[in-house]
């Protein structure tokens, strides 16, 4: 069986999911979405793909799945709609920045029995997907702390900033899904501090730039996340998990193993800065993923439910962050 | 000039002291208190110094300096008796475990005019003394968020937890003082979480084995600390220092250099696992500091104010982690 | 313009190339030579490529180069007919085993002007392009010695080695082919040892399985290679340059960047194990490199000359190994 | 029982083994030859030792052992003088640049059963001693090949390298030594090659300054060892020892372990540069090493023969490299 592909979106993200879906066996990218003239005919120029409207996309028999890669308020509705379809539901994360409303959508998933994979894509990353195993194996006995590090190479547009929700939901939300799958453990307290130290337009935005937070679940496991919208040397994406044995740890990918050494020392290059670079076998592996989920009838590795945490662990960072008090999740 | 040394106590930290007084030019260890007579007859053959009691070393015109290493409770009354005594003085950390008995005893320091030199090691440990240095020399610009991990090896005796003033005034002080000096701001506000994760009688005993602390300067500046009294691989000590230019991060030191290869991987041996083999040099490197700061009559790189600043965070680190709120320093 | 290949040979090679010839904009996959049925429909079926006898794509209008990968053996003929019938031709190393019979190939391209190039793929490796490109820049100053150490996961069977053309002509000659890039002059004394201790039948066929050499140029520039059959840690693949202002290396290529550490130390996985993994990039960037120099009407990167010259090193390491004298290249 | 030195020469390896000496448990340094007044008295008033000549030393009876660290051609008859005078004898390496004196010598040492071991610091490095012990443990299998690479941050003075005994005899002799201890198989065949690389004086002088070595063993184990007297980037000193089961190797120790992050990547400080720095653990191991065996009447771990084999191995090069052709050893 071939699991057919419409892609809402020919954005960043939806080229990155064009290109997976186009290289993965057992996949093909029959249509895309997106109202973009240009940015949709230069699309079904390369991969020869139909263009269609999600009408038509809901309503084609040769679509199995899609793959939504909209803006973040299109999401919720579009969940909706493809659930109601009959149609295997990727969607890029956030499913929505508020929580009510990704349970709204929630509730339309589980009505109708549908699936829905939320594209966190680290936990597909080999080297993330590595370190899990070792907890998995027992390498690291059980699991007492993790520590993120995460840092963009640069701060987005202000335009951005402004309605991407804030940091918490936007920037450590990934790190929110990372220590969640990690932890093995739903963190239940939270606690959160923010400055604006990289651009001041961020803090004007009513936004911060640098954030750092600890996590606490019931039995007193530990996640610290440190962020920051700044990171010269590239992007800075490492954990580490400690646990009664010993310690897993993911160092980060440098642009090249190549050092030079001279009078003044050692030199190596700067990190992969493009979070696609970065991220390329993990956009891959997601896409297999989700793939061999619904072929197989299994479930998806992650869900709407992942979504949904990550989402409350953010708003209660931001209100800890406001309030100076640890938040405790219901 | 040759600076005469009496050290007042003959316990490791005693012994590394007497290690360190020896082996500098312009020091001689010339007396030595300690109850102990075994103990105190050892050290006495082994460095040929003098028994003396405390009172006959604050009379000792041939004493310049004293270096206590006594039990913490009795810190600050030898602090007072040789400000009094005119002696200049090297006091392990912590002054005491009350910051109200600090002051007492700083304010005698300052009417004496009496030097005092607080014994926080990590700071002339070479691999932080350069990311120090690379701070000052503007490398990674202004500084935004520190990150500190410090894991010991295992968990001391539950009869020591119980007097030690608990996980914050005796194992993350070292990190406060770091935090300080990395950040190059005071902390004015603290954020911490603290479990029990290692050994259940630690909890029993009142404390935490397991704990995280968000620090945040006025100007937004953030520091993270992550102390766990587990470690299985080794005594982990790791900073870096984040900045509007960069990174400097100092890494662990291993028994050895040596990697080994086969069919299973690459492995490397552990961590230098105790704190007076990871931080030999330090400690030869403070006293000797010391012993150049009282000789030339300058200030010494450390000082009372940096124990009591250090001690006023862990006691807002103890009670942020009881009350889950963030506490605002004076 | 697009160009239009066919693929002489569906092994483990002329797969590789086809999925790389596949993925390169401005590349197509037209025709495949396969004398097996079997592979040939396989490929024919995943790729949608015609099959055709070598006669037939040498006639073909629709056919503008050819990839060479078929046995070794057959090489140098099949040069010669597409240099004749004007393709551009890409042959995977060795064109022959016999430097003859190179020479009289190279002089049928020589008289047909027609393109070749041969594949060594570690020119286009990333981390090797990355020292190469140090050292065009001038950072480690002029060459001095370059340093290479090559060793295999595990040795082929003996079968192969029989028709290999022994250790330097099969394995070491990416090798002499790196050395030559690197040092930037030619070597012109070449003395090599060799050693059975890996596979008692490599002994037996009449070839080493451990072997050491030592280039010398002119001008006194030196490189040294050091080989293996076995390297139980994964595909051992290392170069350093050494100038007169510094080093420039490149590292292994670990499995994931994941480290665990534990009580008996620390542990990171093997190295990549597989040539087709280790060098998945080397490979892409290796036929792009040759689209673009036939497209442009530009040199290929490596020439027949870089064959035949790796090829005269290896006869004379092979001279010197059993004679233990230096060998003098004319 | 305190073993009593007498160290002859006060230059500055007679500078290091008194240190070494003086903080070795069971040792004394009592007394001092050096001609040079003020040298010899600058060391009796750090040490207060005695100042004496070679005769009064070899008539004293309050010494037990005499540590030889003046200039090489004095050394094999010191040893002679010292074997006849019942002293056991720790001499520098190397014992003659003449091979046949320093089979005289050793026959007196053997005649005489005296004590006597050669300076070959290496070998009591940690990080190297811990390869070793890889190898001893079996970690590795059997040995099958030594890589050592050996980097002078810079060239000595012409008027030193004259006086040498060449770069084989002068530099290589320690790797010749450690491939000799890490093969555990004596060398029997060597093939040498050397080039003017770093300063043209040196050629003229007679000598190389880069060279690079292949020894084979009997069975067929190789040793390959890379050598400059140019180092920019500090003292390059790695190993790594590859057998049937893996790898063993040691990597440099750089000036701290810290490292810096920006915009145009990562650095990380040069290697330490000073072999008195690099080989401070090495020196005080090696002392105490000698010290163990003589008060325990056992054998030391290097010997006077240690000595010879490597200074044969050194001949045997400089013949290899003359000729171009590899010299058996008898």
């Amino acid at each position: 069986m071939t699991l057919r592909f419409a892609i809402l979106g020919a954005g960043r993200i939806g080229q990155a999911h064009a290109r997976a879906i186009s290289a993965t066996p057992g996949a093909a990218f029959v249509a895309l979405y997106e109202p973009l003239e240009e940015a949709a005919a230069s699309m079904a120029q390369r991969y020869g793909c139909d263009l269609r409207s999600t009408e038509e996309i809901a309503a084609s028999d040769d679509i199995d799945a899609v793959a939504i890669c909209t803006p973040t308020d299109t999401h919720a509705d579009l969940i909706e709609t493809f659930a109601k379809a009959g149609k295997a539901i990727f969607c890029e994360k956030p499913v929505d920045l508020s929580a009510t409303r990704v349970r709204e959508a929630l509730k339309t998933v589980e009505e109708t029995n549908a699936t829905l994979m939320v594209g966190f894509n680290r936990r597909f990353d080999p080297d993330f997907m590595a370190v899990k195993a070792a907890i998995d194996a027992g390498t690291v006995g059980d699991v007492e702390m993790v520590n993120i590090i995460s840092r963009d190479p640069g701060a987005p547009p202000v335009s951005y900033i402004k309605v991407s929700g804030g940091i918490f939901r936007d920037m450590t939300i990934h790190d929110f899904d990372m220590a969640r799958w990690l932890l093995g453990e739903e963190p239940v307290t939270v606690m959160a501090q923010g400055s604006n130290l990289v651009d001041p337009e961020i803090g004007a935005a009513g936004d911060w730039d640098s954030v750092n937070v600890i996590l606490k679940t019931a039995s007193g496991r530990q996640a610290v996340i440190s962020n920051s919208r700044r990171a010269t040397y590239g992007y800075d994406q490492r954990i580490e998990v400690h646990g009664s044995k010993g310690m897993a740890s993911a160092a980060n990918r440098h642009e090249s193993t190549v050092e030079v050494a001279g009078a003044g020392g050692y030199a190596r290059p700067p990190l992969l800065n493009f979070f696609m670079d970065r991220y390329a076998v993990a956009y891959a592996n997601e896409i297999a993923a989700f793939v061999k989920a619904v072929v197989e009838g299994a479930p998806t590795p992650t869900t709407g439910q992942d979504g949904l945490k990550a989402l409350e662990l953010a708003d209660a960072a931001y209100e800890s962050a406001k309030t100076g008090k640890a938040v405790t999740l219901a």
